[in-house]
């Protein structure tokens, strides 16, 4: 079914999963296309960015974000198109960046809504390398990070969206970058597209051995995306004074409690103390504010026009489409940024 | 056998422990004093300084200092008297701070060696609340906790000297203190003499409850130095951009491996990532220098002069009981600073 002009076609949140997302989880509901009164504006969703995050929003816990209720629409940013306003600084034509979640229609009054434009070059990318996701890589590496020329840094999920740009601005400030990812192809795209010195499978049987090769001095960025193994293989690696942005854990979303043991408490915090380690968690709207994403923005669109950063993206064509994407992407079957193309 | 002027007694590293030191780990030698040379002085020691960090160096690992060789004396900060002296600035009589370790008689050209003066007022305190401990105290709780009036701090090893010392501050700059340490008589001494809002016993089998109960407004500081229990009672209360300084993990400190299940690390970098925690280790001279220095010795001599500051020490008598007061200290036996009076 695709995106028409009288229905809405919503995702919701069906029942909060435990483990993977699954077929109960999400429901494709349909209604009427919502009217908007005065001061509002009527906006039809072109693309939904898929992210990681969104995995912690089915969940019933205390987070930086409020859960998606049972029954409302699942949360996530759109470029989406202005059919009707009522509002000044958005023009019927114009490209938005927005927060409608998974969605084909919504009414918004402008607020937290970033007008793009008439007609932006590459739309899709607001979400992507010149959005939330470049953002995220660019404030957290820059600022808690702190590259220096030739350190060493790791970072995992290394052709994701976050990854890949982190890999990037660690080469333009002058460090070895050190991928991890899952499987060779997406080695070989960081090593030949991103230019990351190497870049480590670690579904390898001697993944660990493999990533200390790579690393002959040692590790001073840690970036922090993943946990699991990529984590338990980076901590004896760590030099003294070690960074360790911690910008998410995508292998440990879909668990359903604590994994079996060994116990690797004793073991992080150990090397954080005598590696005098610092280990921070951040979230980019929380941490950063407006100043950071001027910098942010100036860099990023410098670098692409300059051509040292590159950007892929995987769209996927229909919001159906969208619930089996997301478990795409947190198995680490996607490739690159992933976006669905609603309409 | 005591301290005598004919005979150096010395305690060395026997064999390596695995888990807790035993009678098989430590071992007391006998041989002659040492004759200091030109530019040398002899010095004879007064005051051991027993502190949990000897554990680590008792350990063949990587970490922030050289393991203690087989066959080698223990590492340990001293108080002692200048008996002969080729050196200026180090008269007859002087009482120095110095590395001698655990023995009677050391020779020294005077490096890394703090001239205490003739008759300093207890000399043993430049071990505890004027030397190591309490300059980590002042220096991780000021520079990586942060402490703002109104905030929560948590710390074990309440009565200990480092963790003793870590509330008194925190209480001056206006937070809300609770300890965590073992027993009642413990745990009393922490809110009548330290002044601490609250004190839990680690012990009570509702000990998690507990402490959640008296961090109404969850946990903005959590000073690490033990470990364990402790730390996964605090990981659940951190508050929003909470500080972790991470200064020991002495629950741990005789681990012979990776303790069971189920592992932690999803929840410990969940936190972090959720509740945006920095989580800093820090090694006292590494971290440090000497404006740092200079500003505790300022600060720390003021507030035990005006009283804001409590100091408690734990004075065992004689060289050879040194061992076994080690392992009271890492198993929370003992009460406030452990020192060991040699001479």
């Amino acid at each position: 079914m695709p995106q028409t002009e009288d229905t809405n076609r919503r995702i919701v949140l069906a029942q909060r999963p435990r483990g993977e997302p699954d077929a109960n989880t999400l429901r494709l509901e349909t209604g009427p296309v919502p009217e908007p009164g005065a001061g509002k504006m009527l906006l039809r969703t072109v693309f939904l960015s898929l992210d990681p995050y969104m995995r912690g929003r089915m969940n019933d816990a205390k987070s930086y974000a409020e859960p998606v209720a049972i029954g409302g629409v699942m949360t996530g940013q759109v470029v989406a198109e202005v059919v009707t306003s009522d509002l000044d600084g958005f023009a019927v034509g114009d490209m938005v960046l927005a927060g409608s979640g998974w969605q084909d229609w919504a009414v918004s009054d402008g607020a937290g809504v970033l007008n793009l434009g008439a007609a932006p070059e590459n739309p899709s990318w607001a979400l992507g390398i010149l959005g939330m996701p470049g953002f995220t890589a660019h404030a957290g590496l820059l600022n808690i990070g702190e590259p220096k020329s030739g350190e060493t840094l790791v970072v995992g999920a290394a052709t994701g969206p976050v990854g890949a740009t982190v890999g990037q601005i660690a080469k333009i400030k002058g460090c070895r970058v050190v991928g991890v990812a899952g499987g060779p192809e997406k080695c070989a795209h960081a090593v030949d597209k991103l230019g990351f010195d190497a870049c480590i499978d670690h579904r390898a049987e001697d993944f660990e051995a493999q990533l200390a090769a790579a690393c002959p001095d040692g590790v001073d960025i840690y970036w922090e995306n993943v946990g699991g193994r990529t984590l338990y293989a980076a901590l004896p690696l760590l030099n003294a004074f070690a960074r360790v942005p911690v910008c998410g854990v995508a292998a440990w979303y879909n668990l359903a409690g604590l994994p079996e043991g060994p116990d690797r408490g004793p073991q992080i915090l150990s090397t954080i103390l005598r590696m005098k380690v610092k280990m921070q968690g951040f979230i980019i709207f929380d941490n950063f504010g407006p100043e950071d994403y001027a910098v942010f923005a100036r860099d990023m669109r410098g670098w692409l026009a300059e051509g040292r950063v590159t950007y892929t993206e995987q769209v996927v064509d229909g919001l159906e489409a969208a619930p089996g994407a997301l478990n795409d992407l947190l198995a680490g079957r996607s490739f690159g940024k992933m976006v669905v193309r609603v309409g």
